[in-house]
């Protein structure tokens, strides 16, 4: 069996080796490749892609599987050997429950799809993308239509992302969260401050990057396994244990963007860089969701780099860098400038907390779309009357309304948002018990301190890897199971706090 | 038939998805990798060159080839069809003749054999490299071997680099280029010039990298389909038609090392980047052979790049980049510093005329070490008495000997040193043929002009990537086969000329 073993874990690592290069690829596309790179890129992505498939389901795997799952409990539920063969069998059968045939079908539409939105939305053309996006739901339903004994259509496809999970699940928790934050946001617009602009100039990138570099080195992401480079979009990716990379854009008019953005992918990172190296190049070594991991994001960019102590501490240094424009704009400023709530159209411009009833809008509606009970066609008049209901705005047209988001325009309808609130969530959860024991992490943070907190995340979540689903970590290491309390309760401690009333 | 052939293309393709997948990983390991990430990588790429290998073995591949043969030819030697079924059965036939595990292990044993050398080269330690060498020649032998019907052992491993060459063909030519360079090198030096030197300085990275990036720029390279980037060792790679890159290493206390080195890599990106479009992802959408691209990248860095007329135009530039250090040094200091020649130890120092002595050194070498004439223990002190005979020089260590070139040392002993001074010879071939047919070239380089010279190499050499031999191309281009003449000539006409008397 020990023989067999290892068998299973070469051609494992097979796929492994085959899913880092497949993100090399993609890496390198998004940050060095010339322009004229991009055809052929798209076409090497494509051969990668299909030879991990068929690597990742073939026969022989399903026969190891099942030879060495009895064996593998035997060493019990969290050793590596069970952990490995049950993640594995969760990875084969999603994988060959999905025709390749079918999945080669619907990444071709989505990349069409997405050539689509990409000129059609700056042009304000919803017409242009509806008989696409109707294709979309379709393949969307028929992905989900291959899992069988699912509660909700959308289930099949949130548990590719947050396994265990399911929409009778989350859409309390979803409903529970609209309702803390619907009554808090109004509080907070009662109070009818002003709103407090960052000074205009030009913040040099080189210094901005050297600032953010600074920060993340000591949050704990270590340059000799790992690098940040230049994109359009922010996003990080590992190729293995020993190499792990961030990007972010840098906007010269704007001082907190970069920053925030690089915070955020360097808890991405020290998720990845905290897995046990011993589980490195196995379907254990990356984190355990899509939830989980936005958790480690948001921790580090909200819990962390977007508290007051934090700044008590940075605050003279980002000075120091930009005399010029913050010489004179106070500490107290700057805070409620990076805290700035304001009901927003766009998603990704959104504050930590209206940033939430973002996601639960499109949440909804992917529900509400698989269900047939509203219609692609319909899309747009019903997103202007969500967000006006639950946001109070209203958008002027599609391009800042339904058509913003890449999402349903380069991949599936659903089973994607709901990471983003989920992460908020467990972000306060863990915090919370990271500071239940280890009462001194704040006043840490204030003195740009953070080795324990990030060793409490790496002993209790990160070097455990994709071992837990996000069910299983999360009483293990809060005691409880998610819940929203601390999310709210962190919310509330913050906004309503002097500093920012 | 028709279709066969499109199937061919398709398998072809995958093959040359995974041959690009493979230089991105590789690329990536010598610009921007973190440190950590090595051992991941060697892994990343072994799985991704293994799948090439099983690809490019595929049975199926042999069979349409088979079927295709009559078919291709009918379309004429010269065409696609024809070249492309040529040149595929030609990769078919050496892939399939060395058996995967061989190949394997003797790829194993480079890895091994490099780790040794990168240690035991500093500590002038021959003997730890001495036992993996013997081990490096007979993997060498026994994969000659698996090739039959060949004069000389070295001819199949010459026959990779260069298709159709062979050593009989290749040493007399190499006798000829000793009795051409010998006395030339005497009469140089019998004038006793005193040896100048560039102006001492800090010469600072980025206005050398802006400076070479506007000379290759100007030699047509379409930064749109490329890049050029830092590491330690430089080379040109290609990923495909719309993504050549180049890399550089840069020594801010000299000024010409970084830019000769860039213009040698745009040589090569050039050749690359003229390839017909329609070439792009199969066997023939890359140069003909070692030799050949190296004809390229020392026309552009030599027969262009060290003429006085290129520096007339562009001296001038670089003085006012860098005028604290240059501006008191005239141009005709400046051409004699970068062609001086002067017989030395180290081939990559070696100036454009003594560079061809160590390539025969090692040439000959090479033979006599296959034939068994010279053993592996005697090679450091055969190695010290040819650098005496033929360059004068004499090494006081093996580190600055035998052990100075990576290439025994991470790979086979037999088949590459012959490419760079083939390419010197057909350099000049090339170069007197494009002033024969637009005798404007050399004023239009003095002028910082060089699309006539860029669009003859195209029009005649590049266009038609791997579909001829040297064999072939030569005679095709230049009327006659290769030949010395124009070479010797070049370097006669260049070094008695009195700029550099």
């Amino acid at each position: 069996m020990q023989e067999n073993y290892e068998k299973l874990k070469a051609l494992l690592l097979e796929v492994d080796d085959l899913t880092s290069a497949l993100s090399i690829l993609q890496w390198d596309q998004s940050t060095y490749m010339p322009p004229q790179g991009g055809a052929s890129r798209g076409r090497q992505i494509a051969t990668i892609g299909k030879l991990r498939h068929e690597k990742g389901t073939a026969p022989e795997l399903g026969h190891l599987l099942d030879k060495l799952a009895p064996w593998a409990e035997t060493f019990g539920y969290d050793s590596d050997e069970a952990s490995l063969v049950r993640v594995a069998r969760r990875d084969f059968d999603e994988n060959t429950k999905i025709p390749a045939a079918f999945m080669g079908a619907f990444n071709n539409h989505q990349a069409e799809t997405y050539e689509i939105w990409i000129k059609a939305r700056p042009e304000n053309n919803f017409k242009a993308v509806q008989a696409p996006l109707e294709k979309t739901l379709d393949f969307s339903r028929k992905m989900a239509q291959y899992f069988s004994n699912y509660e909700h259509i959308a289930d099949p496809l949130i548990q590719m992302a947050e396994p265990g999970s399911k929409v009778s699940r989350i859409l309390p928790v979803f409903e529970e969260l609209k309702e803390g934050l619907v009554p808090l946001l109004k509080e907070i617009k009662a109070r009818g401050l002003e709103k407090v602009d960052f000074p205009a100039g030009k913040y040099e990138e080189a210094k901005q990057l050297e600032f953010s570099r600074n920060v993340v080195k000591l949050f704990g992401f270590d340059f000799t396994r790992g690098r940040l480079d230049k994109t359009h979009h922010p996003f990080m990716t590992k190729f293995a244990w020993g190499d792990v990379r961030m990007t972010t854009r840098v906007y010269e008019d704007q001082v907190d963007n970069s920053l925030f953005s690089t915070m955020h992918e360097a808890g991405h990172a020290l998720y990845e860089l905290g897995c046990r190296p011993e589980l490195d190049g196995t379907p254990l070594g990356t984190g355990a969701s899509v939830g989980v991991h936005e958790s480690q994001s948001r921790l580090w960019e909200n819990q962390v780099g977007r508290s007051l102590g934090f700044w008590q501490h940075f605050y003279p240094e980002l000075q120091a860098r930009f005399p010029e424009q913050l010489k004179k704009f106070p500490l107290e400023k700057f805070y409620r400038a990076i805290n700035w709530v304001e009901p927003s159209l766009i998603r990704v411009d959104a504050d930590e907390l209206t940033y939430n009833l973002h996601i639960v809008i499109r949440f909804e509606l992917e529900l509400e779309l698989l269900e047939g009970k509203v219609s692609i066609a319909e899309l747009p008049q019903v997103w202007r009357e969500r967000y006006e209901k639950n946001l109070g705005v209203s958008s002027p047209d599609d391009r800042n309304g339904v058509m913003q988001d890449v999402h349903w325009y380069g991949g599936a309808i659903g089973g994607y948002f709901q990471g983003y609130s989920i992460g908020n969530i467990l972000s306060a959860q863990f915090f919370e018990a990271a500071v239940k024991a280890h009462p001194e992490i704040p006043a840490q943070i204030g003195q740009g301190e953070f080795s324990t907190l990030r060793a409490w995340l790496q002993q209790n979540l990160h070097q455990h890897g994709r071992k837990f689903t996000a069910d299983e970590l999360v009483p293990k290491i809060t005691g409880e199971a998610m819940t929203l309390k601390p999310y709210i309760n962190y919310l509330k401690k913050k906004y309503l706090a002097p500093e920012l009333t």
